[in-house]
């Protein structure tokens, strides 16, 4: 498989009710390798500024985290500080300090131009579009983005739409794109300018994935206590494209399977502050809490008495 | 089967983005009745004054909704004045008049205290406990409840907790209720006073039935359009217990389905004003419903490569 992912690079300070973590792992692609490594190598395009920990990542290294396109540049790293309280369902921006992280420009190590999967994270879909001129012949491009772009990069955002794959979103941005604010029309507004799947996450709702052909939810799995929600979505897109880099099947089967191995990794990652629990978990685990997904959502259909 | 319900009989009077209804059928009682209908016959009771237009109540009567408990006061109706906004996620209230409601005391007809399946709709916990006490040798007792009870009586909801072996309340009354933000351990907490099965009804983000055993999750069906959502809780209710008084199965097994028929009752009911939907669809209406409810969350869980 060659798996490949662009996005942030960053260092997290994050508040929770249950406890303060300063300056650990984070950004988009951390996250989202972390996650992915579980089912094979990951390559990583970001950008880190002098001063990053740099032997932090060593854990990733040795999950099999390509860091070979991680730009070293002079400058800051770029920070995020946030808070989450008692509800944990959305994180309150104490800070956020771009550094070298607003002059990034993506640049791909000529071994990376062969990747057959490529996830761009949350960056300016310019970016996005400018590493899919430098990626060959991808067999699946996914791309996810945020309100930000939805709002000042409108054009270039259903530029890209019209040459991903897969885009995933969550539903505030979903309505916020499309102007819909049911989330079926929503799916079938996106589906119509380009993309043939649209995964909707929903955080502690779950995640809905909309095709021309079917509809497939997932719902988020009920933790007993949630510790950091951060870096929640990256980890399912992670546990998404890891899965579907790894088997190479683009079924509607398998697509499905690849969406329950998304929220497991999401459902993991929650439980500890950075990217601890990934780094912690095995593949027992991981298929555990795939049966224990499978044994909640599950029914006879039959209705005859 | 006997299935008893104990609840509002109501006028309700709803705009929504797509439309607006004056004095429609309304009130928990309607709505339950109508949806568990589908199943087999139910037993009602409550009260309506006698500006109550009860030629609408035949089609009720016709599907087998026994009447004999309708208690006819003097004084006014029970009369529900609410808005929808775009998002249709919650109701504002622009008027409630109780009328003769604010004096209901449900009386049970002889015949209907051999009731096997009784659901207690969302009414003063002392009444719920008073019908409780008409009640012989019930199989199975559900209640609804929600914040204004919560908060003005809460010392009679604990004690009725003790009595019902299931009970339905939304999330946020869930969480108001136990004072847990974590809805497996508020599920946990009504788990540990009485109840053997606790329904969360989380509306459009599906529902969660929770036992000392399993935890179940059922989505809500992603309707492309939601036309008014006013009593999908009740047509939930009404689907589920209706299922089971038909079956008279308790296995976990069974109240599966049985959340699932519910949710399908659901998803009816918010496609048109008032119990309209749930007096149009047929069986196969249903049973089509409940396959794609099937078909939305199904995966094959072997995760071998």
């Amino acid at each position: 498989m060659s798996l490949l992912v662009v996005g942030s690079v960053a260092l997290d300070s994050v508040e929770t009710p249950f406890g303060k973590a300063d300056e650990v792992i984070g950004g988009s692609a951390n996250y989202f390798s972390a996650s992915a490594s579980h089912q094979g190598p990951v390559q990583l395009v970001g950008v880190v500024g002098s001063d990053y920990p740099v032997e932090k990542l060593e854990p990733l290294k040795a999950r099999g985290v390509d860091f070979t396109g991680l730009e070293h540049a002079e400058g800051e790293s770029f920070r995020w500080r946030g808070r989450y309280r008692h509800d944990l369902n959305s994180a309150e921006t104490l800070e956020t300090r771009l550094g070298v992280f607003s002059h990034f420009r993506p640049k791909l190590p000529e071994a990376f131009r062969d990747a057959e999967f490529v996830f761009l994270a949350n960056i300016d879909p310019r970016l996005q579009l400018d590493v899919l001129r430098q990626v060959r012949q991808p067999k699946l491009v996914a791309c996810d983005t945020m309100n930000f772009w939805i709002e000042s990069r409108r054009a270039d955002l259903l530029e890209l739409l019209g040459k991903v794959d897969l885009i995933t979103l969550n539903d505030g941005e979903a309505r916020q794109l499309t102007e819909q604010a049911n989330l079926v029309q929503a799916a079938r507004w996106i589906l119509d300018r380009g993309p043939r799947t649209v995964l909707i996450k929903k955080g502690e709702h779950g995640a809905f994935m909309f095709t021309r052909e079917s509809v497939f939810f997932a719902p988020a799995y009920p933790l007993e206590s949630v510790f950091d929600p951060t870096g929640a979505g990256d980890s399912f897109a992670g546990g998404f494209m890891g899965w579907l880099a790894r088997t190479r099947d683009l079924s509607d089967a398998n697509l499905r399977r690849a969406v329950v191995l998304g929220s497991a990794m999401g459902s993991f990652v929650v439980e500890g502050f950075s990217i601890t629990r990934l780094l912690e978990i095995s593949r027992t685990d991981i298929e555990r809490r795939v049966a224990d997904f499978h044994r909640l959502v599950t029914f006879d259909q039959a209705l005859d008495t």
